[in-house]
Formats: C-alpha cells, structure tokens, sequence
C-alpha cells in the first residue's frame, strides 16, 4: 500500500522552500502586502512585469506545441488566452493609473535579471521536453499564487487602503490558482515512472527559475539598470 | 507614383493558380459541392482532417512564439482558439452524425500524405522566420476559404440537399475568410523590402504546400493507407 | 538475477523485423547487390540519397545541441563529420563518374517520399529529446549497415564485377557499422529506466522511420516525382 | 558609383566600440596581456569560459542546421569541429596546469552572467533566422581575436615571462582570427539587400552580446557567484 507516496512537486516544494520564503521575505514584497512599497519601485516592476509577460506566455505557446493529445494541447491554449487577457490587462490598468500607455509598457526594455530569467525558460521550453518546460515555468505561476494568498492572510487588515490591493486580490484569486493547479497535476502526470536522472534535471530547472523569482523582487527594488 | 504595385500575395496567387484549378476540379471537392462524394470518403476526410487541424493549430501556437509585437501574438493566439473551438468543432459535429466520437477522431491514424504535410509546415515553422511560416501554412487558409466560397456560388441551387451542406456554409462563410485575410495582411508586411532571394524562398514553401493541398483531396479520394 | 534483460534495441530490432525484410527483398536492394540495377535508377538514388543526406547530417548538429554533455557532444559532432566528408563524399565520386557534378547533385529537388522522410525525422528532432531524435535516425543508420554486410556475404561471389561494389563495400565496412553500434548504445543508455509510454513513442518513430527506409528505395525504383 | 559602400559590419563595429574599448581596458583584460592578473581569477575564468564554450559551440551546430546550401554547412561543421578541439583543448591544458581535470571542467556551474549570456544566445539561435545567430554570437568571436592582437602589439616586450602567453598567443593567432572572418563575411552576405526592419533587430543581438561580453569579463574579475 502506497499511502504516503510524495508527489513529485511535493519534493520540489522541500527543495525551494528556503528560496521561496527568502522571496516572501524580500522588502519589495512585504512593501506590496503591508503597502508602503514606493510607488516608483512598482511603477519600474509594472514595466518590466509586463515584458516578461510577453515572454512568459510564448512558454504556453510552445506547450501547446509540445503537448501529446488535444486535451493539452486546449489547456495551455487556455493558459495562454487567460494570461493575455487578464494578468496582462492588470498591469495596463495599473500603468492606465500612472500614466503609461499599452505602447510603453510594451516597448520597456527588460532589466539584465528579467531578460536572463525569461531566455532561461524559454531555452528550456525549446529544447527539453513539455515536463521540463513546466519545471522552469512553475515556480512563478506556483509563488505567486502563494505569495498572494499568504500577504492577503498577514495584511488582511489593511487591504482596504493599500495601494496594491488589486495586485494582492489577483494574485490570491481562486481563478490565478486555479491556472497552476493544472501545471501542478500535469507535471506529477508527466514525471510519473521517470528514471531519477531526468527527476533531478527537472528539479535543477525548478530551483533555477526558483532563484530568478527571488531575484525578479531584489531587481525591481533596486530598479536594476545595464550601468554600460 | 507606384499605382500598380503588385502585392508579394498576388505574385503567390499568380505563381499557385494551375494547382489550385487542378484542386477545385479534383472529383472530391466537385463531390462535396455537389453532394454526390461517398460518404466514407468524407468520414475519412473528417478523419483524417481531425489530426492534420492538430498540427496545423500547432503553427499558430509557433506563431505566437515568433511573433516581434503583442498584438501579432494576440492575432494568433485568436487564430489559435478559433481553430481548436471553431473549425474543429465542425469536424467533431459531422463525426458525430457518423457516430465517431472525439477520441476516435483525435487517434486518428494520418496516412502518408497527412503526414508529409503536416510534418513539411511545422519543419519550416521551428527552422524559418515568422513570414515562412505564414507562406507555409497560408494555402491550407486561403485555398478552403476560396474553394468554399466558388462551391457556393456554383452549387447555391442544390445545396439544401446537399449532405456537406455545414462544410459549404463554414468555409465560404465570412467569418472563416477573416482568418485568412489577416494572415495575407501580415505577409505582405513582413515581405516588404525583403531581398528576391529571400522571397524566392518563400514562393517556394507556397508551392509545396499548394501542391500538398491537391495532393490531400486525392489522398482522400482514395482513402490513401500505408501498405506497409 | 537478470540474466536476459532485453535491450530496448533488441525490441526495436524485433518489431521492425517484417518491414526491414521487405526492404531487403525489395528489386532496387537486390539488384545493387547482384549489379543488376539499371544505371539510371541508380543515379537517380545518387541524387535523391545526396540531398537526403544534407538533411540527415542536421540530425547530428541537432544532437549536437541536445546532448546532456561534453562526450556526447564530440560524438554527435564526429558523425556530422564522418557523414559530410565520408559517405557524401562516396555520393561524389559516383556521381562524377556518371557526369554529374557536385553542385548539380545539391541542387536535385527531393521527391514526394524523400521529403515526408526527412521532415519526419526533422521535426522529431526538433520537438523530441535526444532519444526520440536517434530512435527516428537510427533505422536508417542500422538498416544500410545490415544491408550492406548481408549483401556482402549474399553475392560475394559476384562482387568484383558489379558496378556497384563501391556501395556494397561503404555500407558493409566497420567504419560505418560502427557509427550505427554507437547510436545504439546512446539509445539503450538513454531509455533505461524511461516509463513504458514514453518507449511506446520512440518505438513508432523508429517503425515510422523504418516504413520511410521500405518507401525510400521503392521511390528510387520507380524514379518517383511529383505528378503536378 | 558606390565607392564607400558600408558593410553591415561595420556599422555593427561602429555602434559597438565603446562597449568593447570598455572592456579591452577592463583590469581582467589588462591583466591577461600584462601579466600581472590573479592566479585564482584566471582559474575561475577558465572554467567558466569552459562551460561558456560547451554552450557556444552548440550555436555553431544550430548554424549548421539553419545553413542554406552545404557549403555553409561545411564551414559551420569546420567551426564546431576547431571550437571543440582546439579553443577548448587551450582550456583543459591551462586546467591540467593548475590541477584541475576535464571532468570537474565539464561539471562548473554557470554564473549568472555566464548563464544569461549563453541562453541569450541560444534562444536567438533557435527562434531566429542564420544572420541573427550570427549577430548574436560574433562579438564572442571578433573581439577575443581584436583583443588578442591588440594585447599582443601592447604588451609585446614582456609577452615572454607572461603566465597568460598561451592565452595571448592563441587569440591573436591567424588561426583563430580567420574563424571570425569567415563569419563577418557571411554576415555581409546574408544582410545584403535586407530591410532597415531587420537590421536593426541583429544589431540589437549584436550590441546586446557585446554588453555581455564585457559584463562576463568582469564576472570573472570579481569570481561572480549566485549569492542565494
């Protein structure tokens, strides 16, 4: 009897943890849960989120590309149209508040950490397999489903006048859980009978976008430039 | 005052013209406008149409990924959708009448000539620019939606009878021939100013895929298998 | 105590059996090996096996790009250079002896089936990992090593006279059985331990591919061309 | 007449000379042409660069998968082949001098800019056209060859007793200059005719690899590491 069988993304989440509660902890986190994050910090993350995005959902693409039946293939379909049309259209309302346009946003060139993060998944997404490209992807979709639930729980409080408050909503929605949900369940599918050498490239993918995420935060707090 | 300019699509339409005559006059496209195709024939033809779709919504998704701006990504993803819950859809409605249902569909078999197709568009779609992918996949696009429209207009007297009637009404219809249009649009943006040796190759992929598109009406037409 | 485990080439090897046995009774094998081949039907091959050989070396530089590590790398890499400067060079100098040159050979348009052949292994490559690329690639590799030898040892007799004893010599040879013992080694070290679905997927493209080997000299046969 | 016609390349050269006049003054290099570098940073280099170059000579495999005619493919095969047994052969020779083996080599961890860089790279390889792997990976290739013969011409006198002279003597080699020349050739090629559109896109690899070039020159000055 298998009772206790740990799921694949059971052992990635024991391997990231620290990674992952160093990021909650990250000034530029806590400053969107309590609200006293400044203002030009999030519009400099705005701009740089929404970049990324543009990248992000092109991994969606290439799932649908790499998928092996129909019922993927529509589910990273699907993954593709919500982030297009939803996580994308909060950040062009956020920047609609501050002033910026859909073409601004579009045109910001990304920072040194978020153009290495993003051809990092995208290279992964080209060349591995569909398991390994949701390894790479996972860890955003996975913390910030997370992060959002937990800073709504820590700064319920005073929601009602943060500044951020529709980030914290979004992100801890039913609906923005519900999309890595999905990845979640398909990555213990795919990785089911794999040999332990494959299990642990997967898992070195995870740990890498992991650390990205941590220093997505640390570069928009510092609103990294080139400096050449 | 360049009053005559020739659009890179119609140097294409020009260059295609003999194969696509030779297609509309092929007995299985004369079949369904007529209504007198065999109905197995057509049962295969839905077959076999079901699997080729799957890799041919497969290049938007590449398409998508190729993209240089959001708004040619979001014209994708849109193209993406129409097809997996529009054309589809129709696919898996006339399958039903048939009684076949959609996993049978979807475990559909693609005989040779499905195969060299589909297999030859997705080769350029990963290896070339986003303009070969177009030239690549636009024939398919193009070639149904004016084959659907020349049926109507030929046979508008009897196609109340006619049992393929929902196939004449989808492909001549405007909405099927927006799709197309678009993707005329783009390449002829994407062309502009390219160098001859550069269309050249192009022309080259509009052909092939033309002549596949010919090619798959008589593989339909004698329920081509492998016999091997 | 495993005593006989069976190498997933062994089941390859079982299951391709039939098709590999057809190809080796079929009139265009045979008649290499006695020499009773007509001429033209051999250059035609000449050229289309030329140009089909430009395809198949981008296999190599795709395993290039997807092997795990360094020694795999130069491997990969060995065999692009085996193959570009080895049996192309074997095409060469049998096509000089017929008048054709080198820039004629590269210039030979590929026919139906030689295209559908190239493109499948292609894409695998593409969108499969480094096992699924050498599962397409390998009947090619294997199939002619075998031929070759057991064309050798069939008509040894005859062989000094025969017009094609050159081919017969290349493919029978060590140094190229040996490049094929080495895929088949990767492809045993790189399936062990991999869940049955996933075999069950390298096993079709190897039956696919080991199809396309049957069709391949059926074409050179019958000097196939596209008919429109 | 167009007496002063300008090669893409030299626009290309044009717009990047301050980056690389930045780096051919950056303390590392100084310190590889004078002597006078750090032992434990020439080390940290190497094995950096070696990991670097396992990554690197995998874009000369996608070349060689993206060539037009086989001809270019011999030289991006030639390219593969030197990289491999000759650039990365200085590498493990200076390793075996400071005791460290071809294995621990192969097994380094990429830094973050070694990583970012090589993804960069690799990801425009895979999405885009020939002339854009080009543009993305020949700043690697023309600078080394720019700065070793420019160090060599400034530090000649004291070239002798120059722990790094293996290093000097090596990039400023006819031999490896002539590898990057065949590339700016291609590149002229491959661009001539080609709409400003485009240019600008490889010029963006190109300035963008370029940054990379001096941000990897100073990873290996400050040992650079994740920090996480």
């Amino acid at each position: 009897m298998e009772v206790d069988k740990l799921l694949f993304t059971d052992r990635l989440y024991e391997s990231s943890k620290e990674i992952w509660e160093k990021s909650y902890q990250h000034p530029f986190v806590q400053g969107i849960g309590n609200g006293t994050l400044d203002e030009d910090k999030f519009i400099y993350y705005m701009q740089q989120d929404y970049v990324y995005l543009i990248d992000y959902v092109k991994l969606f693409a290439i799932g649908v590309q790499k998928s092996h039946n129909l019922e993927t293939m529509e589910r990273f379909a699907h993954l593709l149209h919500e982030h297009l049309h939803f996580e994308m259209e909060l950040h062009r309302q956020y920047a609609a508040e501050f002033g910026i346009t859909r073409k601004e946003l579009e045109q910001t060139e990304p920072a040194p950490v978020n153009l290495a993060y993003t051809r990092y998944m995208l290279n992964v997404a080209h060349n591995g397999t569909l398991a390994e490209l949701i390894a790479a992807l996972l860890p955003c979709a996975w913390h910030y489903a997370e992060t959002g639930k937990r800073l709504k729980e820590q700064y319920e409080d005073r929601l009602e006048h943060n500044p951020y408050r529709k980030w914290v909503e979004t992100y801890s929605s039913e609906q923005f859980g519900a999309l890595g949900e999905w990845l979640i369940e398909l990555l213990n599918e795919l990785t089911n009978g794999k040999p332990e050498r494959e299990l642990a490239t997967l898992e070195k993918h995870f740990l890498i976008t992991s650390k990205y995420e941590y220093l997505f935060w640390d570069m928009n707090y510092h609103k990294q430039d080139w400096d050449i």
